[in-house]
């Protein structure tokens, strides 16, 4: 590849970007190979994109809040509202984030997501 | 414009449709630019298509349902269910919508979307 | 069921709804099953919810041309927007759908659907 | 058709499906036309599909679960993880679908959805 | 508001964005009411959301190709990438993109929009 | 991990899977970073999950083919639908499929991927 390869250590970046350790034990009643779920997780996701350096960790954060934040999928979208949050990305940065997901992907999106991103803030706050 | 311009008061337009006054104020931690958020949304849906008159009341509040039903956003969707049975559709209309939107968009969203009705023709009914 | 029952023949009603009747022939190496497919499409579709009489022809022609455009999906959309011109609804209300669209499934949906429905304008104009 | 016609009793094929009865009662506040949305959706789901004998039983499971997944809807996902492992679908095997749907519906969706699948282990080991 | 109102001439925004004036005329059997779909959407994306301070311009054309490539619409994701190629978006950063959108949105989407994005590469090396 | 880990040679295995080797070259205008696409998009695919024994090739050509229909993806659907036919999957089980997804995803997404389906019968009957 013409770009560093595959992050050396995916679980120290995702620590580094969540700011505390992913939780590794399986769930109760989970099976064992709920380990390679885990494991190819990490690695396609902190190990794979996150450490690359063709595209700032800015820009990555905000492409990652979109992906979310279009899909509708809350738990996802509050995990990289953290993550955006935690590395550089301003609260009023994350507002017009909504404000352009508005425009493009529509009202019922841009409530439901920033609804979210308004109990994370106040979260902060607290 | 051939149309009527933009509702010149979009929030008397939400207040009349939703049946309460839109909540103005920042949350917690929530930046200043956060009252763009609103504002926008607020002109970009009130103001914008819900006083055209070049389609009807009752029309608006299907499609509306319609759209938050397909793409399953619940928070939404239950804004809409409301404001559409505040507005002249009736429950009946309501069920005939998700019987149509199961042929069509299947029973996933179908079945999540009636759950949702069904909670709020029971806060009705209260 | 407390309404009309499934309607009697969904291929008269496909028919009256299109303005053609469907094609029923199976395709060039299509298995014998594929008839399943087209007759359990018809029933559950123009079979199951055309006819029904609680929500007017208007409405079901709306909420679905709204489905398909805001799922994405072209050739259904193309369909839909056919069957709603042959059956009552008018240019400006397509035109009014996709702006009241626009505000809440965004603009990329909006535009990409309304761009389909110029095209049938185009063909059916002449 | 080729195949068996429409499952003569929808009802016990989702009591078999589901391990316990659907609920028939309307909701407080429930039109009585709710009857048909529930008729139709049970017919057109265990009714229509889950019999017919051109794909196995644990190959409909994944497909259910699948569609589920991709369209991040957590109610009927829940659903259809039980039926799944209910009939013959392994844990393990459950696992591997979300390990399988990560790499071609991406993270967000497969880590939405293999969050709820590990409560479900978790109910079904207390 | 807090940020600069609405962009003055929405018109000017996009075609410095697009590099080449918006067609504005209507298309064949297209009522008059469309113009009116033409201004709101002109001025709800280019004129809302483009000259907003608050997130810079590269940011806001990354948000806006993951958008349209997360939703699977060729025609703006088209449209999307070639402003972000006019306006300081690097090639090696639209793939980097697609690498990310990748992990989180899976292959489907990323493969299918980056086809496109080849297409678009091709036709500015021509 | 449990599992055997990552495919030792993912382009191998698409070829094996597809019928034809992927083509590798960069594309006009294509960045070099154009090859790290690439490469992630085989590893992460063919090379992840194709291969894990955890789940039968069967199960994995039927879900495939289900995610992309469910997107409504055409291009991504098409290379499923021809790995599934190359490996063992009917086209009566292909059939049966999209009237299990009909009833779960609606007759927008399947009728629009069955479409593609029956083009496919064709090609392969010629």
């Amino acid at each position: 590849m013409t770009e560093a390869r595959q992050d050396q250590d995916p679980y120290a970046t995702a620590e580094r970007l969540l700011g505390f350790p992913l939780p590794l034990a399986l769930g109760p009643g989970e099976p064992d190979v709920g380990r390679d779920f885990m494991q190819l997780g990490v690695e396609r996701t902190f190990g794979d994109v996150w450490s690359r350096p063709g595209l700032d960790l800015h820009s990555r954060c905000l492409i990652s809040v979109t992906i979310a934040a279009v899909l509708g999928a809350p738990q996802p979208l509050g995990g990289q509202l953290k993550i955006a949050l935690n590395n550089g990305v301003t609260k009023e940065e994350i507002v017009e984030l909504f404000i352009h997901l508005q425009a493009y992907a529509g009202a019922t999106r841009a409530v439901e997501g920033y609804h979210l991103a308004k109990a994370i803030f106040a979260e902060r706050a607290a």
